[in-house]
């Protein structure tokens, strides 16, 4: 359906020892001030002057991570790259560099790499960050992309997930469960076209789901809006596990608890129609589904007003004392213990 | 032969989501000021205060770069650390903080992760580098290990591979061949194993070329003994691909030729024995081994008198004008041109 296909087929083998890499990056010039010297020495060598530096990585498996039969090389090269930043701007930073390392087996050809850094191109020119690093190597089987973020933030902006305090407010950017129902329509499809390869999905329906899960953009936006708001944020986490668990991370980092308002859970009218098709319960589907990079952060009551109406910021409940725990209150007022269900491969310690 | 057996076995599946990198990395305190959150955030966040920042990255897979059947994780683990810390010494600047993301097939117990994080830990702590953040995945086959590594120096003490000039001398720490040739002896008694797993080896008298292989050091020692000499290197590279195809990166890199005189190239009387034993010629070895992390520099002739006779540092060379070509003078005095013919699995930009 989606596969990847090309139509030239180059083997990696016949761009020789250096020649991959330098091919591949070819057109990727730092455009950064704080970018000294980016690829072509034993290190990239950065000066963020008096800045504070930040530090994520992330590792994509193919067949754990994602599946080549409905998700394009190009799409792919720039979700990895959002998977990397949104952890930046979880730490109210702007996002300045990032490596990325791949591992190939011989079955891909040169113009499939082309294609996977043709997104990784494309996402560092939108998102302003200078491809700096990075390694090339064969693999025995599958796709392997190990991104490395780097970011800056004065040392008094950084947020972390520690700072919540009782009776903050608890703050969602955007709006959850699209990327894991686009999932659910992908897997759907790829089970349909095993069945008839000639059957013609229809998926307009779906646009917005399948670019969530394809295509997801990580959010930039939100550091300079919560500054130029002049609001900030107690503690912060970026959503790629899912709503519950991330919750569940922040009230522990910063000892406290937490009561979430299903009613307040912001849900596209996709979503919920979608949920409805596939008979599930779209609150568990915010809850657990994961991969929707949005920030989840906290804010004094005192800055309430500062939010308040802003499209893009929901307020969907409030931390507690510690001792009080970690609840749903559901639209009919029921009290739920909050369950960490977030899909998680093993176990990442950075987001 | 060495596989890597453990008494005690636990699923991966067992520690849960996020409880496999807590379990592994529990051991791990930063110890640098300018660590200032490590592991437990979206990012970790450093503070380099008025220094630059140095990053380098590299991936090491399964089959590719390293057998198990044959190298204990714990070392394994110790040396993707010192591939990556290479890179920052050859910068000239000091190794400060890692992060460290594998992806593992579920034939790997927890016990093993502890064996491959030991060496992690064991590098880290004698390199005196933070371990701040990575990610940990699960792999269909095989196990990759991906290392980013920072480092910092003050602006004026960078060096890059590009500032070589004609009549430069050119400078070799340690000696070369001996990380190769551990490979030829470890690949040799894996056949030997192979054919009877009862033959009792007897590798004592490889003990140096084995260890140069499975345990390699970075040198660590050089930026600040160049400080302590007062000596600035032109430029600065290191050794993983063989001495032959460095040369040519720092001959390109600064638009100068080379002349390497094939009776200086400094080797350990055991790559020169073993060398005879597997009838091969010591000084090809040298030229295109591969994988001894040692640095190669280059610096004003006015210097000489600083660095003579010290015994990690030998002179191997000197620039010449571009156009004069990059060439080896064999003991014959025979001008013979460099070709790059160093070991390396598809490209790396980085080192």
């Amino acid at each position: 359906m989606f596969e990847n296909s090309q139509e030239s087929r180059t083997n990696l083998s016949e761009l020789g020892e250096f020649g991959l890499i330098d091919h591949l990056t070819k057109n990727f010039s730092p455009r950064l001030k704080s970018t000294i010297k980016a690829i072509g020495d034993d290190a990239a060598v950065l000066d963020f002057e008096n800045e504070q530096t930040l530090i994520s990585t992330d590792l994509l498996v193919e067949g754990v991570h994602f599946d080549l039969s409905y998700t394009p090389l190009k799409h792919l090269g720039y979700k990895a790259v959002m998977v990397n930043l949104s952890d930046i701007y979880a730490m109210n930073g702007t996002a300045t560099q990032i490596t990325v390392s791949i591992a190939v087996s011989n079955r891909f050809p040169v113009e499939a790499l082309e294609e996977l850094y043709s997104g990784i191109h494309l996402a560092s020119k939108i998102y302003n960050v200078d491809v700096v690093g990075g390694d090339t190597t064969s693999s025995t089987s599958g796709l392997f992309i190990s991104v490395t973020a780097l970011g800056v933030a004065e040392k008094d902006e950084v947020v972390y997930r520690e700072g919540a305090n009782p009776n903050d407010l608890l703050v969602l950017t955007g709006d959850l469960g699209a990327a894991y129902m686009g999932l659910q329509v992908l897997e759907r499809e790829k089970e349909v076209f095993k069945a008839n390869p000639n059957a013609q999905p229809d998926l307009d329906q779906y646009t917005y789901l399948i670019e969530r899960q394809l295509k997801p953009e990580a959010r930039k936006d939100i550091p300079p809006l919560l500054k130029k708001l002049e609001v900030k944020p107690t503690s912060m986490i970026d959503i790629s596990d899912g709503l519950s668990s991330e919750i569940i991370h922040l009230c522990k980092s910063s000892k406290v608890g937490a009561n979430l308002f299903e009613e307040k859970i912001p849900l596209d009218p996709a979503v919920i129609s979608v949920c409805e098709e596939f008979q599930l319960d779209s609150t568990t589907i915010a809850l657990s589904g994961g991969e929707d990079y949005e920030l989840l952060f906290t804010i004094s009551q005192n800055d309430y007003d500062k939010i308040k109406g802003n499209p893009h910021l929901t307020v969907i409940g409030h931390m507690t004392e510690e001792k009080e725990g970690m609840h749903l209150i559901t639209r009919a007022a029921q009290k739920l213990p909050l369950i960490a269900r977030g899909w998680n491969s093993m176990g990442n310690k950075e987001d």
